[in-house]
């Protein structure tokens, strides 16, 4: 058996001391490896798998960390991370106090940029080569990987517009796979499959119309071909753009066979790539199933529903409307944008618009619920995915924003959903004629009833805007919860001696808040604790403040929720605790305003 | 004298009663309309006279209001506005109650799509065509009009990028002019230009990769050629591209010359086309120019500063830096996103970006503020002009927002400076090592120091991050007003006849808030108003109303600023006076509380 090569790199420089024909033993280690740790820690393993070869060849042509380079979206960034200095720590990855698992400065110097949502990286990339330009560092190299589904989003569009009239030393890689965690759609989608085909061989292509030295489309699992590209290349001034082909899960059948499971698996079987599906007795559903099988539902007794998803028909659960009415549930790629104005055109014409779009991702098309759906006061029912605190994925993709940035729109309706029950039944009222848009937001993963489909299918009920429910009454303080975080507020007041002091309050609504029941509250109680799966800058704790401060009222308002800094990665659990939302700290406050 | 043809034309049906040789005429006496009406009482002129023939052709070919046209930004739809129904009430355009400067739904059934940020129309358009095939209307078109400028903005290329996998009976027109507000920019504007002049005649050209029927270039100028054209892709079904070429300013010599002045003139002389120059002596200066000229005298002494913009050189004035150190300020286009992220990737690399950004359409980069620049703590500046209440460009323009959207993301300081010589000390400050990104806020306009030039140039203060300061002493009631509005408040206090009751002071920083000056204001004062040039909700006085709660004070708190409702247009005093900010209001406030 010869030596592991991986175990004595420890850096890219160690990598380039082998020699060249040394570097596919060095990509099946890498891949082993990554399949060896993700297989039990979990994580996303097909985009890694994917560009094993590329990621060697760079660190083995490039001068790194002098020469930046920048992963797009970051998901494919393990072996980058296992080749600079993480290897022995590769295991704490997406784990609280461990390392991220997408690039981030802090972490690395080999992390050039901190990445997580997509289509960043040529901007950014960008920046670097202009800067090192003035800077007279002309040698330097600078490079955006990016994927097939990443480029075709339009931020993409603008930093390669840019760079195409620029003399910047920018090396732009379309890591073309066909999919992001998803398959790629959209016209530039079919524009590339032509060219890897041979049907499109024409020199003046779309990305030299751009004004970029194009080259390819080559094999990316073949590591010589790479580095002789990519040698060549070093030695060319101003904007290149490299077109390299892979495959998705590289390496490993199932990954290969399975692209959209295999993106992030969950704990399987290294040796035979099986997945170890978990004994699922009785759990209670994801909110995401419950938003796709209801709205699925619903489409099929209103034909005016329409359903849209930018690139995450999976993760979103839309899958299921897109697969049995495909005519009117849409997959428009990583178009945020786009998602939320096609939407508001549709509602134009009379159609109801479900546009689910994750929390942090609908940061990327703020200007158009402002511009194109709000100001025209157009009913697009946004699903907020994802919303609160996600969990391993960290502070790029936190959803606890939304709130804050939402509630100083005019017109808008901000509901978060207690339960699942409530999540169906606020789907079911927002097709009847709704006047406004709403934005109803719920958690990643799992809701709290078993029997949810047997309870509530087909017997949806109406949900009056800018109403509240009394979850329990009490004497003393009243809480005032949002969304599904109140479960941990009921399981701490199962756990207080005389929890009768204690009123607790559903607030689903944070805009248009129910006013009457807030005069009942701020005219019963002294003390007021609200909280919140969200920042409490700006949230819906703030927004009571602003009610009482209308009302010339005096009662205290403790405000609980996520603190103003960004919150890093670690199981939701976890990060409720640091942020003094989880069951324990929440019986503890209790117990403190009790004495 | 031919009788006049355009005064029995109250809609798109009496024009296609006229037969197309009259059509010319039509044309001159429109685009004299409107030269005469915008002489006299200003607004938008060099892109509306640059698409009267293709406003004529578009509807006499097509039926109107049935088929639906989207004017992509909505600068250029004065002759439609007119041919629409409205050219006895245009004289009231961009007045208060008047009519809208831009095509708004609520306004006319000829509106389609309510505009005035750019690159919507694709995806407005796509939407209703969509939602057209679906409702079995097949014949029915949907047209967006959209310049070079706003078709290389990112969401207009997702939008191409759908519709191209589409089947949908969407008209896109290129109205090629190589100019938005400024000069076009970019490889696309390259590779556009290399067609017109027949550079590039290749059939498989850009636009067909996306899978468009691509036609033109054709002269846009040329009605009886545009009809034909128009006429012809009326019969083709799906996605059809048309390249018109056309030329800003048309028709009237000075503004086809200087297209850049003669965007939005003010007042002109109708027959000479001469600018009207208003008598200017002693007016304090614009805090655009305080911007750029300042920007650029800190850029001459300190190497590392850089300026960016997307497409506002001369709005922003940044165009005294892109003149005088043009390596170091760039215009990067209709690209807020990609202007962001490369900010940040600059950032990176220890130079000092100064990002301005109009604070309407730094909601297009919303995500990039959030996730490549403050989750990096990046010290990235953010000069955001146009905030506030911005006047007669009304509901889509002003930057009433800013304050409630940033104020939740964490690391962010964000400052309104009182007047013209803080807006200079605070860019000086800026480049001084600042930690922590920042976002400089002030207003479109005119300041209030006559002499700002020879106050403060090279003796810039730095001010201290977090800092307030107290413009008045007083005894009962504490004003904290955030930004120049402060001058209303001043100018308040000189009308009450004993004001001693009343302190104001400068909050400058709505975060960090100065806590310390808080806890005095807060242990001294029963009644505390708020002011601020934003929107109410979860703005500055949110702020102070957190800071109370968080500290257990009583006080009473008023905020006063723009309510949560969508404000149209008018001048700034007006509109003040509608959100009662105005000095009178205010005024009226003050007693009062002092009764």
């Amino acid at each position: 058996m010869p030596e592991n090569l991986l175990l004595n790199i420890n850096n890219p420089e160690d990598l380039r001391l082998l020699d060249e024909t040394q570097l596919p033993q060095v990509a099946q280690e890498l891949r082993n490896f990554i399949i060896d740790v993700v297989s039990v820690k979990e994580g996303h393993l097909g985009a890694s798998l994917g560009v094993i070869e590329l990621t060697i060849a760079l660190h083995y042509v490039f001068n790194t960390p002098e020469d930046l380079l920048v992963w797009d979206v970051g998901h494919q960034a393990y072996g980058h991370k296992i080749l600079t200095g993480r290897r022995e720590i590769f295991h704490t990855n997406r784990q609280l106090h461990g390392i991220s698992g997408f690039p981030k400065r802090s972490e690395s110097i080999y992390d050039a940029f901190g990445v997580g949502h997509s289509s960043t990286s040529i901007s950014a990339a960008l920046g670097m080569a202009i800067a090192s330009n003035l800077k007279g560092e002309h040698s330097k190299q600078h490079i955006a990987v990016i994927g097939d589904a990443s480029i075709a989003s339009g931020m993409a569009f603008e930093g390669l517009n840019h760079a195409g009239v620029t003399d910047a030393n920018l090396l732009v890689i379309l890591n073309d796979n066909a999919i992001g965690i998803d398959p790629s759609v959209g016209a530039l989608k079919k524009y590339l499959t032509a060219v890897k085909n041979g049907k499109n061989p024409r020199q003046n292509n779309m990305i030299k119309s751009l004004n970029f030295d194009y080259s390819g489309p080559i094999d990316g699992h073949d590591i010589f071909a790479l580095i002789k590209e990519l040698k060549r290349l070093q030695k060319i001034k101003g904007p290149k753009f490299l077109h390299v082909i892979t495959t998705k899960g590289k390496g490993l059948k199932q990954a290969e066979e399975d692209q959209v499971k295999y993106h992030a698996p969950g704990k399987f079987d290294a040796n035979t790539g099986e997945i170890h599906t978990k004994v699922e007795e009785n759990l209670p559903p994801k909110y995401q199933d419950v938003f796709g099988l209801t709205l699925l539902d619903l489409a099929r007794k209103n034909e005016k529903i329409i359903g849209i998803t930018p690139a995450m028909p999976s993760g979103s659960s839309l899958k299921f409307m897109m697969e049995a009415l495909p005519d009117r549930a849409f997959d428009v790629g990583i178009a945020e944008q786009h998602a939320v104005t096609l939407s508001a055109g549709m509602a134009t014409q009379g159609m109801i618009v479900y546009c689910n779009i994750y929390s942090t991702f609908l940061q990327r098309a703020y200007d158009q619920v402002i511009h194109d759906v709000a100001l025209q006061n157009l009913p697009v029912i946004f699903c907020l995915d994802r919303a609160g605190l996600v969990g391993e994925d960290g502070a790029t993709h936190h959803g606890v924003f939304d709130l804050a940035y939402l509630r100083c729109i005019p017109n808008m309706i901000i509901f978060s959903p207690l339960n699942e029950i409530d999540l169906q039944n606020i789907l079911y009222t927002a097709q009847l004629g709704l006047k406004n848009p709403i934005a109803i937001r719920y958690p990643r993963g799992r809701g709290m009833i078993t029997d949810w489909e047997s309870v509530n299918f087909g017997h949806y009920e109406k949900i009056a805007i800018g109403s509240s429910s009394c979850l329990k009454k009490g004497t003393e303080i009243a809480v005032l919860s949002n969304g599904p975080i109140a479960k941990n507020v009921t399981l701490a007041l199962t756990k207080i001696a005389n929890p009768d002091e204690i009123a607790h309050y559903n607030f689903a609504f944070v805009k248009p808040l129910d006013e009457k029941e807030l005069h009942a509250i701020f005219k019963k109680f002294k003390t007021i604790i609200t909280i919140e799966d969200g920042a409490i800058t700006g949230g819906f704790g703030t927004a009571i403040l602003e009610f009482s401060a209308l009302h010339h009222y005096t009662s205290e308002v403790k405000i609980l929720g996520i603190p103003d800094e960004f919150i890093e990665q670690g199981t939701v659990e976890e990060l409720q605790q640091c942020c003094n939302i989880n069951v324990n700290t929440l019986e503890l406050i209790f117990l403190n305003y009790l004495k």
